[in-house]
C-alpha cells in the first residue's frame, strides 16, 4: 500500500482541550493529541495534517480541500455536530471516507448531544474513549483507503 | 426605469456546485451560473454583484451592506437556511426586497429541509429550478423594485 | 421549438381574489391575472388553458387530464395545498411537469401555511410575487418543456 | 331593524341526522330541524335560507354568496371543522359574521374532534345544546347584525 | 314549569371586566353584566346567583353548591378554562348541568386558549358573543331543566 | 343463504389505476379490476355495484346509500384514507359492515400514509395485495354477512 | 420507638368522596375515611392530624407546616397532582417524608392523570386500592420513621 | 403449480386464544383455528407448519427458518408488532413473503396499537376478521407464490 | 377467609438485587426479599410463590399460569414495565389481580421509567418503599382477596 | 422625579426563603430581602409595598391593586410562573410595568422550569442572582418610571 | 476592592442596533451604547472591553480569553443564543461569570426566541430593558465578582 | 500487563450475517469475524469467549456473567439497540466497562436506528466499519483496562 494522507479536523471549544472540564474531556491538550495521532499514524504509514477552528465557515472551507488533497478525514465537530447541516453538506459534496469522532460519548451527556446532524454522512463514529478515539479513527480509516 | 444594482449572495457549500452531487445540483459552477445571470440581468438595466460564503457570521455582514448599497438581494442560504436565525435578523434589519432562492426543490429531498427559518423575511420563494431559479429571481425582483 | 399547451389550475377561494382581503391577495380578480397569463405566455408561444374549482375532487380530476392534453401545468392549491394528499398522489399519477404557485408567500402567514404536502411531487415552487408568481412560472415552465 | 336574512349551511353526513347515532344527534331529520329554526327566526324578523352538501367545493362556493346576499351565516361544518383550511379561507373571504355551531359538544368526543380550524374565523361558537343549539345561533346572530 | 334557581360563576380576573383591554371584553363592568343576566333570566322565571372568585379552591367548593341547592351552572372559568382540572373533576363530581362560556372566542387569540379542559365535563359551550354569551347561555340552560 | 349485494367503493385517482405508477399500483385499469371483482363474487352468490369518484363529497353520499341498498361494503379511499373524518363519520353513519382496502401496503410507503383515520369505523383492513385485496375483502365480507 | 404524629392532607373535590362518581372513589366519606385511618395508625402508635383544602394555596401552606409540627405526609393531592409545581417545590422545601396517594389508580383513567408532578418529590406512590391506600401508605411512612 | 410449505407464526398470548377477552378473540382456541387453517391450506395444494411462543428471541429464531425450509410466513406478531424491531429485522433478513395478521382491528383499540413496526417488512395486512384473517392470509399468500 | 395462594414475578435484572446499584436498590439479594415476603404472607395466612426471569417470553408464560393456579399476583416487571406491551396483554388475559411494585420510585428516576405500560392492567401501583414496596403489596392484595 | 410607588409581590413558597434549599435560595429569609429592597429603593426615592401568597387567587387579585395604587410590580411568581395562565392574564389587565423576578436561574433547573408563562406580559426579566436580582429590578423599573 | 475587567460581548446583527427595528432595539448605536456602559462601570471601578462580531466562531474564541484576561462577562449572543451549542460550551469552558444580555424581551417575540441555549451555562439573565438591561448587568457582575 | 479475559456478544439476528443483506452486513458469517476477532486480540494478549443469542433475556443473564468472569464487553445488540431498557439496566448492574459495536452506522438507516437506550451506560460507540469495528473495539477495550 502506498503512504496515504488524511486530514484531521477539529471543531469549536477542542483548541480548549485540556484546559476545560478535565473530567470529561482529560487533561492533555490538543497539540498532545495530536502528536500522539502523528506518531501512531506515521506507524500506519500514514501522513497527518491538523487543522482546527471554531468558525463553521472555515470548517465547510478546508472540508473542501478534502476533495484534492487528501484520502480521507477524521471530524470532531465539536457542538456542530448538533445542528451544523452546512457541514453535513460540505462532506457529502467531497467524495471521501470522513470519520465522526468524540473525545467523550455525547449519550451520555446532555440531551442536545443525542442527535448527529452529520453522522448520515460520515462511514461510521468513534465515541468516548477520549484521546485514544482518535487513534481508533485512524487505524479505521486505514481500512476504508 | 433607472439601472437597479441587485446582491446575490450565495451560502455554505454552493462553491461546490459543479463539484458536487451533480444529479441535484447540475455540473455548471457557481462561476458558469453567476455569469448566465449577469447577462441575463444586464438586459433587464440590472447591474449585479456576487458574494458567496461558507460563513454565517460574513453572510450576516454582507446582507448588512444591502441597506445602503443595493435595490435588493437574491440569497441562496443553502443548509443555512434551515436553521440560521442570524440571517433571518439580518434581513429583517434590512429594508430592502429579498428573494429566497433554491437550486433543487428542498421539500423533495431531506426532512430537515422542509423548513425554511429565512422564508419569513422575504418576499418570496423560487425553488427547483436549476441555474434558472436565479433567472426568475432576477426577474421577480425587478418587478418588485 | 413548437407551441407548448399547458393548464393553469386554481384552486379553492381564488375565484375570490381581488374580492377578498386585498392587502394579501391584491385587488386584480382572477379573470385579470389569468389574462395577463394568457398574454405573457403567448409571447413565448405558449397556449394556455384555464380551470378554477373550489372542489378537491374536480382538481384532482382535471389535474388527470394533463397527461394526456397538456406539456406543463401550473397549480395553485390554494388551501388544499397544505393537506390534500390527494392532489399530491393525482399530480404523482401524470408524468409532466408541475409548478407550485402562490399569490403570497404562505411561510410569512399562519402556521398552517408552512407545510405544503403537494411541493414534493411539484418540479418547484414559486411564491410570493403576487400575479407575477403565475408568469414567473409560466416562464420556468417553458425552460422545463 | 328591518329585515335579515342570513343563511344557515350544514356539511357533510348532517342529511343524516336523525337517522344516525340518535344517541349522538338525537331523533329529528335535519329537516325538523330548519322547520324549527325558520319558525323560530321569523319570529326575530330574520328570514332563513338553508343548505346542505357533503361536498367540502360546493360548501366552499356557497360561503362565497355571503357576501352579496346575506345578513350572516349559521355554519355546522360537520367533520370539516377539523380539518378543512379551504372552508377557514372561505369564511375569512367573505366580510360577514359566522357563527359556529354543533349539535353535539365535540370536546365530549374522539380526540380529533378537540381542534377546530374554522373557528378562528368566526365570530363565536354554540355547541352541544342539540337541535337547540342553531336557535341560539340565530338569537346570537341577531345580535351581532 | 316550575321556577327555577342557577348559578352564575365568574373565574379569575373577570372582576376587571369593563376595565381591561376593552377591545376584546368590552367595557361594561361585571355588575352590569349580571344586571343583565338577572333581568333575563327573570323573564325565563329563571332565578340567578352570582359568585367571582380569582381562587381555583373556592371556584371548587362553590362548584360542589350546585350540587344541592342549584338546577344548573354557568361558567366562565376564564384562565383556569385551559389547566385547571380542579375544576373538570369539581364539576364532574356535581351530576348537574354546567353551560362553558367565553365572553370572547378563545380560538381567535393565543394558542393556550385554544385547548378547555373543562369542557368534557360541560353540556355545551357558547363563546365569543360577549355580554350576550351569558344571555344564551341562560336560554340554553333553561332548555335542560 | 339468500344472495348478497356489496358497493366497491373506490376513491381519488384510483380511476388511474393501470395508468399510474404500475410498479407500485400494477398494470390492470380499475375496469379490469372490478370485471375481476364481480366474476369472483357471482361464484359466492355476491352481487357488486362499482362506484368510483374522486369527490370526497360524492363519497360521502355514496356511503349513505349502504344505509339502504347493500349489505356491505367494500372502501378504497385513496388518499382520503389519510385525513377524511368526513368519510369515518359517513361510514359510522350507516350500520353496515365496512372492509378497508389498499392496493399497495400504505405502511411501507410515505410517512403520512400510516395512519388511517376511517379504519377504526371499519371491521377490517386488508392492504398490498394489488388486484387481489379486492378479492380477499369480498371473501372477508361474505364471512361477515 | 416513641410515638410519631404525621399529618393526612387530601386536596381538591376529596370533600366530595362518597357523594361523587361512587363506583371510582367508593360510597364512603372523607369523614369515614380519616376515622378508619385514626384507628389504623394509633394501633401503630401513629398520631394523625387531617387537613382538606380546595385551594391550591392553603394545601402550600399547610404543607410547610409539616416541616416543624410532623414526622410525615401523606397526600392525596387530587387533579392538583397532575399540574401543580407550587406542591412541588412546597415538598421540596420541608425535608420530611411525603407518600404520594390516590384512591383510584390514574394510570386507568384520563390520559392527563397519568403523569405525576409530585411524584419526584416524594418518597413512594401507593394508588388503586381505596380507602386501603391510605392505610397501606401508613404503614409505609411507619417503616420510614 | 407444485405443492408449497407454509409456517404459520403465533406470538405472544396467542395461547390463550379462547381463554381471553373472548368479545375480542372469539371463543375459539388456538388449536381450533390451526385445524381450520390447515384444512383449509390443503384444498390449496399447501402443507402448514405451526408455531407459537411468547419469546420475542425463539420468534426471531424461528423467521430465521424460513429462509431455508418454506416457501413464505403468516405471522400474527401480538404486542410484539408494535414494538419488536428485532422481528422487523427478522423478517428483512429473510428473503420470503410475509403476511402480517390480527384476528382483531388494532386500529380500533389502544392507541400503541395504531402503529406496526414490522409492516414495513412486510407484503401485506389482514386484520379484523377473528379467524378468518388467517384463511384470508393463506389465500393471499398462495398468490404470491 | 380461607387460605391464599399468590404469585410474586420478578422481571429482568432483578436477579442482580443487592449486588448492583445498593444506593437505589439496597442492599439484600433478591432471596432475602422472598423469605421477608413469605414471612410476612404467612402471618396474613397467604401462601407465596416466587418465578424471577429476565425473558420477557417466559414472563408472559408464567403470568398465564396465574389463571388457574392462583388467587394474585405481585409484579415487578424491571425494564421491561416501561415498554412490554406482551406483558401487559398477558395480565388482561387474566382475570385476576395484579399489584404493580416497584423497589425505587420509577418516576424520581430516568425520563423513560415515568411511563408504564402495564399500569392500566393493575389493580394498582407501590413505589419506592424498597422492599416494604412487595410486603405492602402483599397486604393490598390481602384486602382484594 | 417625584417619589414613585411600587410593589413587590413573592408567590408561592417564597416564604419559606432561607428555611429550604439555601445551596439555592441562600439563608437569608424573605423579611431580610425584603428589608434591603426597602433600603435600596427609599435611596432611590422609590416607595415598597410587600405581598407573598402561596394562593394563586390572592395574588391575581393583588396585582388587580397595582391598576390603582402603584406606579409598577416587581414579581416572583414562584412555580405559578410555568403554568398560571391566570397571573398571565391579570397582569395584562393591568397597564402598569411588571418585572418578572427570579433568585435562582430558571434554565439552569429542571426542564419545568424553561418556559415563564407569565414573561410575554411583563416588560423584562431579572433571574438568576440571588437577593441581587430583587435590587436591580428596582433600579430596572426606576428607568421605566 | 481592587479594579476589575470585563469584557461586554455582542453577537450577531447587534452592529446594526439603532439602524434596524427601532420600536425593538431603540434608536441608539451599539457605540451610544457601548459609551453609555463605559462610564456606567467607571464609577463602579470596573473596566470594560468590548467586543462585536457577526460570526459564531469569532465569538467562541472570544469568549475563550475571559479565562485568562477577564474577571466576567457579559454576554448579547443575539439569534445564537437560540441554537449555538457551540457558544454554550464556549462559556463553559471558562470558568467565569457569565450574564446573559437582552434588549427586547425575547418571550415577547417569535416562538423560536423562548428558549435560550445559552441559559444553563450563565450565572443569570437580564432581558426587556433596552440599553439598560447592560447597565444592569454590569451592577449584577460587580456584585458576583 | 496480565493476561485479560473479554466478552463478545451478539444479540437478535447477527446469527445470520452473511447470509442476510450483504450489502449493509457483508459477506463474512459471524463465525468468520469471531475468528477474526480471536486472532487480533490474541496478538493483543487477550482472551475472547463468545455469546449470540436472539432472545433478549439470554442476553440479560449473560450479560451479569461479566460481574464475575470477564475484564470488560463487546456489544453488539442488534435491534434491541433501540428499545431495550432492560439490556440498559443489566449493564448498569455490572461494574465493567462496556463498548457498543454496530457493523453499519445506524445513524445512516432508518429513523429508529437513530437513537440507542444502551449507549449512556456503554464507555463508548463504535459503529459503521464492518468487521473491522469489532477489531477497533478490541482495541479501545485493551486501553481501558
Amino acid at each position: 500500500m502506498t503512504e496515504k494522507k488524511i486530514l484531521i479536523i477539529n471543531g469549536p471549544n477542542l483548541d480548549m482541550t485540556g484546559r476545560r472540564e478535565p473530567e470529561i474531556y482529560g487533561s492533555e491538550t490538543l497539540d498532545d493529541i495530536n502528536a500522539a495521532i502523528r506518531t501512531y499514524a506515521k506507524a500506519l504509514k500514514i501522513n497527518c495534517d491538523f487543522f482546527q477552528s471554531n468558525s463553521e465557515g472555515a470548517l465547510v472551507s478546508k472540508i473542501h480541500e478534502v476533495l484534492t488533497d487528501y484520502d480521507g478525514c477524521i471530524l470532531n465537530a465539536g457542538a456542530y455536530t448538533h445542528y451544523s447541516y452546512a457541514l453535513y453538506d460540505a462532506i457529502r459534496s467531497v467524495n471521501k471516507p470522513f470519520v465522526e469522532v468524540h473525545i467523550s460519548n455525547p449519550q451520555k451527556r446532555e440531551e442536545f448531544r443525542r442527535k448527529s446532524v452529520i453522522a448520515p454522512a460520515c462511514v461510521g463514529t468513534i465515541a468516548g474513549f477520549g484521546k485514544n478515539s482518535y487513534l481508533l479513527a485512524v487505524s479505521a480509516l486505514r481500512e476504508l483507503l
